[in-house]
């Protein structure tokens, strides 16, 4: 063995002393298992409709974009989805990523340079984490939804460009940020506030316009939302959606957009489809949240504004059994343990979904209050 | 305007006064264009069987994957391309990530931390610059294909790990890097040496095995490969090959691969059927080989060891009316400028394309030969 398997070995022998070693399980087509770990909260990924126009834009297109959107990766079908997206959401443009990861990492790198200061909530995703060090500026991290933490690291940046970043919903607590605070503060100050709706977009809002619009603030000229076509619209790739000219600057300056192939014509069809589906009102979040709440009545936690329901767990050991027996009565939901927890606690991510008739809904309460309870104790 | 929107408007009009403005520019399916810029090398993107296996995905298993590979984004088909891709290009283990670009971020930032140092060529691709970045290492950047100056670099490397960054078919200019040399040094150095075969991977080596594999490479202790599935098998996607343990390392800790949505079936299972049709020799590299040293002469430039060919211009404007005028005459090249390009050199890259016939083929050499001479002069 040379330096690098021992190396290796060492790893995983210390991830297994502490029970966080992880493994890839592949699931089969045909398995017959509640899904209510996904963020496929809609159903949409298996929509007829979706998959069909998937299909369809395989056929047509071909499976891949062949280069990047700059060179010959953009189609007539990236041009209507960002024209729709953009419409749907309230922003004057969009711009399609090949996934939302690479869409935090353009935003992020195109507005921040190191002659910039970051604010960025603690809880945000690793993709803005990732995004923030790669544009090598400044980052305070400030406490969970703190806009006094906010107001205060603001007031420290001087002349230099200050951007603030949070999620409308967070992605594994499920709970929302104070966005009319945070773009007060945002403007105040003169900084730009980076909103990722990656779990907003298609639950929160009037018809799944997402919270930024919910709250009026599409198209303010201190926000920038980020959105991923992975999650409830069913499909992959992300977006950004703001102003034309912030569009423009990305199309010439983000390196996660320009060095990257485009987004296939599938994935981009697909997600289009879900997109008309929300737009014509043929599905719509309500069911979400009707579920959900009684989801959270009945674990005892509290209600989510997403689809994202945070049941927190003793230990990480304790997190994995309630998960195991969920999955043997049939029911699989999420189990987030260090490091992919913001706050060290081990926890289940339970996702509300509106593709299972009633019966399977109500099975899967009960098998979940069951696993919980035993496990909690 | 706030001033955002000042400062957007303003990096725009110098990106104009410069001559460096880009947009995008939507295509039709049924446009009646040769392309010869995109890097679907083997046209392997409109191939029926890819096409159909990417619509038949679609269908059978929905639009997206859903969630993480660790969450339920990982299904059969994603272990089938694996496994396959792992045979073929001779190594132990493959893992498969949404993009090439995250695929290049996962690697790096797993293998090389801020105690770490990074030895890079200065023409690798931005993702592997970034990736360099963001895993916070020290990085050495040496003059291209210098394996001296790696070899001193490493010297420097004290008790740090180090990693070598390289490609094995350069994205841009289309040359290659001294393989064997370089393994040595890394081996000598007990570094280990990350090749890049996002252009190697379909062109180079015995039925488009890579470099790596042509070179007795593959599975060697000190090399790691990186690749897209997104080029010749003209789907969407990247994966990072080498051993079952750095494989296992990578899904416990590579935060670009944890925290984002699995690659969606539709291109999973058109990349897999595109890698079938090589590994069962119903396409391979070796027409692409041919073409190539046929441009190349009629361009006078030197011929490329992948399916990208360079061609200098004298300035960014020379550049974009040689690829303006190739259009109007019905041939779509690439044109790379700064930024885009490695050495501030403004160029056509031309990438030859097996999917034509012979008619359009020579139709597209007389054209290109025209529209080069015309602006080089
Ligand atoms: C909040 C948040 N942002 C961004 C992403 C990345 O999106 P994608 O998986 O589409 O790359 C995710 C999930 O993966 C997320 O939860
Ligand atoms: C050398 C190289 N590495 C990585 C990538 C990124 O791959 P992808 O486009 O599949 O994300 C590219 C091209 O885009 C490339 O040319």
């Amino acid at each position: 063995m040379n330096a690098w398997a021992t190396w290796l070995a060492e790893q995983r022998a210390a991830r297994e002393a502490a029970g966080l070693q992880r493994t890839l399980r592949p699931r089969q087509a045909d398995e017959d298992i509640i899904d209510l770990a996904s963020n496929d909260y809609l159903g949409l990924s298996t929509h007829p409709d979706v998959c069909r126009a998937t299909a369809d834009a395989a056929l047509t297109w071909g499976a891949g974009a062949g280069a990047s959107r700059l060179v010959t990766g953009t189609t007539t079908l990236h041009a209507d989805l960002e024209r729709e997206l953009a419409e749907f959401t309230g922003h004057e443009a969009a711009l399609v990523c090949s996934t939302g990861y690479q869409a935090n990492l353009s935003a992020v790198t195109v507005l921040a340079d190191r002659h910039s200061l970051i604010v960025s909530d603690e809880h945000v995703h690793a993709s803005l984490i990732d995004a923030a060090r790669l544009s090598k500026a400044a980052v305070t991290v400030v406490p969970h939804n703190d806009v006094g933490a906010v107001r205060e690291a603001l007031a420290d940046a001087g002349d230099r460009r200050a951007v603030v970043l949070t999620e409308s919903v967070f992605s594994v607590l499920g709970d929302t940020s104070p966005l009319p605070e945070l773009v007060d503060a945002c403007t105040a100050a003169n900084a730009l506030l980076v909103v990722d709706e990656a779990h907003g977009l298609g639950v929160a809002g009037e018809d799944g316009r997402g919270a930024v619009h919910a709250r009026g603030l599409a198209g303010h000229p201190h926000v920038v939302v980020t959105a991923t076509l992975s999650k409830s619209l069913g499909a992959l790739g992300g977006a950004v959606l703001g102003s034309a000219a912030l569009v423009d600057q990305l199309v010439n300056r983000a390196r996660p957009f320009i060095f990257d192939t485009g987004l296939a014509p599938a994935p981009t069809a697909g997600a289009l489809a879900a997109l008309r589906l929300l737009r014509d009102r043929q599905v719509g979040p309500a069911r979400i949240h009707r579920r959900g709440a009684e989801l959270a009545e009945r674990l005892d936690v509290p209600r989510s504004a997403g689809a994202v329901l945070s049941v927190p767990m003793p230990s990480p050991r304790a997190a994995l059994t309630a998960q195991a027996e969920a999955l043997a009565a049939g029911v699989r939901v999420g189990c987030f343990r260090p490091p992919s927890v913001p706050d060290g606690v081990s926890r289940l991510r339970i996702t509300t979904h509106i593709g299972l008739d009633d019966e399977r809904w109500d099975h899967a309460l009960a098998v979940l209050t069951a696993a919980v309870d035993r496990c909690r104790t």
